[in-house]
């Protein structure tokens, strides 16, 4: 008869665990007014998995990217560590990155920047050359992060 | 013996759940006759989750874009709109989109129309200028979804 | 009792399977010089998930990609498959592809390569003009594949 309730309890766990997966949080950073009423989330929660969208690197008060390429790609990336956070995650939950930008000699500048803001493996990455970016920005960074397990 | 009979009942569920989620069904719209035979499905549903490929607004008759950029970004997402009805979906379900679109201008244009086949949260989004598209098309259009439970 | 043990023995088995679902293994594979010491795995697999990044149709040895377009893709697409390999996976597990393409008329030649890589029905796929790809690339191609179960 333990063994029954512990089986059924198992059971509630699991059930649980799956119906999260279908849940779903909707994640909307503070904008700045430019940006308000746009028709995107910057993150939808599933389960373990966050969809994270594209993030550009502009000034969160002017709403324009900085002079500095560095700077903006330092930007576009707290965009999607922000949002990952907003989930109780961080970078390191990341399996999959995708950064669209609009000029390829900005390569290294972009690598220096984004690597520091991890600590092991890194996530699976394509690195795509685009056309003009929203804001005059020189990149767009969007992922997939599944929470890790400790 | 009621409470085992339960359990296993249960677990029968739990585990049907768990290999439907990598079972998967391909979804192939009707096609214009140019788009015959090229190699991709519209959508993929692998368990509750439904991966959906690039869509671009055309004229279902000719396979062209219309002239119209508001129509174009209507039938773009249209092409969405019914990979999902295929895997018993609807645009509420869309967790993340990628929008590439040729010509930044049309950033208000397609919003507008975007914005219309939605009834609450937004899906994640990145909206990314790309190169030229297939067709001479404005926009291409994909995303995943994950099927709501109520 | 016997159904007791089975049932617990099924639980086990089940957890066992969710808690896989969070775990991940980052898949680097053997790079050219040039490449090494960038920031991204080629693939990272995540219960039966498995997100491949970008990757470009570049020559083992020398890195660069090589005048033909038609062997240029095919080296993009083995990229890819090496990954999935790299995973217990085919080209039949991927559930959707993205393709980034700097010459749209390669079109064709880039389906009739990238068709031979399948067996049945296709994964869901965009195909996108992009700017320039890094290395001078003519494609990038990315994807994710879900284990199928036998």
């Amino acid at each position: 008869m333990k063994r029954n309730a512990v089986a059924l309890t198992l059971l509630a766990i699991t059930l649980t665990s799956i119906a999260q997966e279908t849940d779903r949080r909707h994640i909307v950073l503070k904008r700045p007014p430019a940006f308000a009423n746009l028709p995107f989330s910057d993150g939808v929660l599933t389960g373990d998995t966050l969809y994270i969208g594209g993030h550009i690197g502009v000034d969160p008060k002017t709403g324009q990217p900085p002079a500095d390429a560095a700077e903006e790609a330092r930007l576009a990336v707290e965009g999607v560590k922000e949002t990952l956070a907003a989930a109780g995650m961080t970078m390191d939950d990341l399996v999959s990155v995708q950064v669209f930008c609009s000029d390829l000699s900005l390569y290294d500048t972009f690598n220096k920047v984004y690597q520091s803001y991890f600590h092991g493996d890194y996530p699976a990455r394509a690195f795509i050359g685009s056309g003009k970016l929203l804001r005059g920005g020189r990149y767009e960074v969007l992922g997939i992060a599944v929470k890790k397990r400790k």
